[in-house]
């Protein structure tokens, strides 16, 4: 059965596993003053060539939850994509741990947002106070910003007294797609908190707080503690983001899920709605095209906010050649099969 | 190295450990809706012996939260222990689930509050509603309520309009100590919500708000969503609570941990201030003898909450009979020690 | 010096005046369980034909803050127009009062929103529970809802498990515009809970939350308590009420600014951009006449939402047919004003 | 009818009766920035001979939790008297307004807490963070505060980083009580915020947030707006604090109405249980005397937590010498009555 529905129906890669197991021998100090986190914190140190704070999540939801919060006070109003996750599918999560501040959504092509438009919107008259421009890299259609992009919108953000949050959910696709490094995607071009994910690309349960501007750390871990999620046996997130990190998994696993959706773009006999450039692909289907895949057994979600008969196909760490090669020729009638699939043309 | 720190600060009971290898083979429906999320709950209705609601959840606090929050509005007052963890370890965790309650602590002997207690607190002309009664079982002094004694609080409760939260996070403890069964300690005996602990009892991360009263279900789902705690991944969550359950873990880990701190209790030539019941040992110990564990590496906490010079040791379900005896001995002065330890005269 | 900037930057009427000093004279019971706070209740009955509950407040914000709060969970969706005073202009009360509910913002002409428009922004699929529908009447754009709107709106709402806010800041106007009773303005087509607006209209800082869903009263009673806004004195607000509604001092006030809106705009040599449906013109200057304008003290707030060179100016029930005239004169140029003013050819 | 239970059943001052009317005449400038509200922040420089901020709102309730939030993050602690207005009389508000702090209460004699008790409160290990030492000025016993009691709170609170809080709902009745300076009695002592009451000594409704910290100022006018209480026309607001603080009316009124608590405590042949230092008498009435009075139409409350039979008897700006002496007679039987009353031997 072939899953494309999201990155999060996928196991863990068995690196990570075997960490935990590891991680499990002997009694450490709980509540992350142990050494595997340390290790975690001095890793991304290198990692992003600099001093930044460290404190794992358990789920994307609190870690972009948290640091919006810890950017914007309950009046205040941030300003992010109209289909970002933080808009759209956290049920609300920042507006709760801010205690009540405004999202203000924003359009724009490709799922991401342009400088000018935040610019506009900030100087939209609203009574409430402009405090956090929230980029999304990769982008909820799968595409990314470029660098240039990220220090262009963060310094509309800068100038109007705004600190930039990044949900980095994909973010290793991200830097695999974009080519630059995580610096240059992050501080260097002036996010200020980076929630880097694990989860999606390989880990059990498993994101990052990466805390470029470290006045807000203090703060933070009492907003972690506060809602629930500083655990007790922290080493075991912690486990799963050293084995991440160790050896580029990250990486290698990114590298992986987005050249399967490249594979799986350039075969697909259908309109490819967005841009391929990380891990999604959004195809339109004739509705027996969608009805033939699910018959086979084959996984995806339609995404109507991209149009009729688009669906979303999203690649992972572990999907295999053969599994791309299988829903392609599904795509196809059994006449077509027998010509051979595109791939093959 | 003996560290009577704290159950958490103990690995992962090997069962649990093999439980995230399996369950990471293959894809799966997010965000709980998986199978084995599923059989968690049809496992916990038999131990419990009703058609309650199962949430699984990474932390107490965050099950603590969840729980009372779905109990009481903002404007509600919570009732507990001067010395609960809702009310002195959480961060105001509470407060901020329910948007600004007031919890109310009561004085009472051996980590219990008494009905009459609550009583006179519920009646107080405070401006405020009443809407929860929390116990912890087992308490923070490792003491147990009884099932007549759960009865006689919830009794109170309910005839004043409070509904009855159980910080279970050594649920297990107390089920073995007690004797009686899980539904006995619980909905028979007036208890709503219990969340029942799986981390310090030999999971990595792992709790879940086991709800008997099930109009509060679908809030406890959108709050668990809203405060970032509805893993995507949450087969993870779930697979620890499916061995946790399986084969009766649960009770043989608590079983063992507490009957290493009667061990404890009865061999330390020490004045033991609270009733050892479950896993923990409050013994008061002279300066010297505390220095002197501390130099031959025992790790343990002060708590001088009840009293001075007295220190809490907390066993765990993997102590073993050798350190037990190995800390006891430590206690000795090396005169002492030659004429034998306690535990052998 | 003529002042359409906002009905807010008036006195009060004497009739309110009188009514405080008379209030003033005895002791009477404090916290709105005197007299007078019963009288305005029992007046609503009358005017609103139904069994209708009254809780005065002191401000609009607070109004429709508490309403919408006690309509929507914190986890909640409010639909409303994009130029809501509860969206644009409050500093995120609904969301503070609501612990972080979301506003959701609907575009829609002349400052309505549209049956179709509500069905389809409850369908969309944000992770976000439809909670309230909130109608600003008379709208931020000087029109009106009729009763057919009004209940289209409302039926959606309801069939969607919606609750229906009003915001009734100008509700006098609105009443004497669309010529319909309070009843069928309001309960009867739909709606939960009005705030009923004094301050605009007359009073000094006096606005009633009329309560047609009596389920909501004492959940509101508690929110107001604790918002602030339960005033020991509550008889001075009451007493203001009470004194509005006598006489149907309310209509009177209401009729007359309106009368004196469309007074303005028929005068006016000037493009009326928005229907002048109660006491709002909106009118397109050249920079020169504005600027005219203000040289001779008229005072007016510019517009730029309702497009450039747009002005708003506002009646009150004290504007008189002398400032109406003296305005539109100084609108002329000196020869235009030689050859007499609109109004008198 | 004699009332004595409480100050806020009493009217208005006719001086700031009469500055309402005033205050109506024209239009001026909305939501605080008009002439009025300005001379009012002046009056109160000179009053407290510092360059303080003034804001003013509607009731106590309002003042005391916006000035505590000001002071208080979510996760912070606030400690003031078991007895305080704000902990068992606000239904809560300063948890709402901060999102969710924790009231810490604190006992002492005669409404006064001490410094090495808050000193200890501060100190217990609980999982929160001290930000916030609240004070009431009168405090709820009637007694008052010296300045070098003040200081030592203050300096305790500013030695661990809390600042402090002054609920001066009876202020004005301190100020006469103690002989001490209004800049003595706060920011010389190390007053933070002041909230200034007016309501109960004339006004109809008005307080200020007196501010000696500025660098609160800002927030406090985006917090003040988001709760609705910054009035549209404020000036009605202003106009009672503008004559409240003309000519000394606040201290008028407030020697006034000291002078009938001592009269009525001289004459009384009662146990008097709290030292009468202000407005309030709370004397200890047999239950016969309690009920004669209530016959003859007394008004007054039973006081519980001071102890069985006790009443509080409160005097307020317009109690007259006559009242005084009808009350004390009115609790003698019939024939000590004849021997004359207690005033008069």
């Amino acid at each position: 059965m072939i899953d494309f529905r999201s990155d999060n129906t996928h196991g863990a890669s068995p690196e990570i596993l075997e960490a935990l197991a590891r991680a499990s021998r002997g009694t450490t100090t709980s509540y992350g003053e142990d050494p595997i986190t340390l290790r975690v914190r001095d890793r991304c140190r290198e990692i992003f060539e600099t001093d930044c704070d460290v404190l794992p999540v358990l789920t994307g939801t609190a870690g972009n939850a948290l640091a919006v919060a810890s950017m914007t006070p309950q009046w205040g109003a941030v300003f992010c994509h109209v289909e970002a996750h933080i808009h759209r599918d956290e049920m609300g999560a920042p507006e709760f741990f801010t205690g009540g501040a405004k999202l203000i959504p924003i359009e724009g092509a490709n799922g991401r947002i342009g400088a000018d438009d935040v610019a506009r919107a900030i100087g939209g008259d609203m009574a409430i106070v402009p405090a956090c421009v929230s980029l999304t890299q990769a982008t909820e259609a799968g595409t990314v910003y470029s660098v240039e992009e990220i220090a262009a919108l963060a310094s509309i953000a800068h100038a109007n007294k705004c600190r930039v949050h990044m949900d980095g959910a994909r973010f290793a696709n991200a830097v695999v797609a974009t080519g630059a490094s995580p610096a240059e995607l992050t501080w260097r071009a002036g996010v200020d908190v980076l929630v880097f994910g694990g989860t999606k690309n390989g880990a059990l349960a498993a994101e990052m707080l990466v805390i470029f501007d470290r006045t807000l750390t203090a703060e933070l871990e009492l907003r972690r503690h506060r809602a629930g999620h500083r655990l007790s046996k922290m080493r075991f997130v912690s486990a799963q983001l050293d084995a991440y990190l160790a050896d580029d998994l990250w990486l290698r696993n990114a590298r992986h899920s987005n050249a399967m959706a490249q594979l799986l773009a350039k075969n697909l006999a259908a309109e490819i709605v967005r841009p391929v450039e990380t891990n999604a692909v959004f195809a339109r289907f004739a509705p027996e095209v969608a009805a033939r895949l699910r018959e086979q057994g084959a996984l995806f979600y339609d995404w109507p906010p991209f149009g009729a008969g688009v669906v979303r196909l999203v690649t992972a760490f572990d999907t295999t050649e053969e599994e791309i090669d299988a829903f392609v020729r599904a795509t196809l009638s059994g006449e077509a099969r027998d010509r051979g699939s595109p791939r093959h043309r």
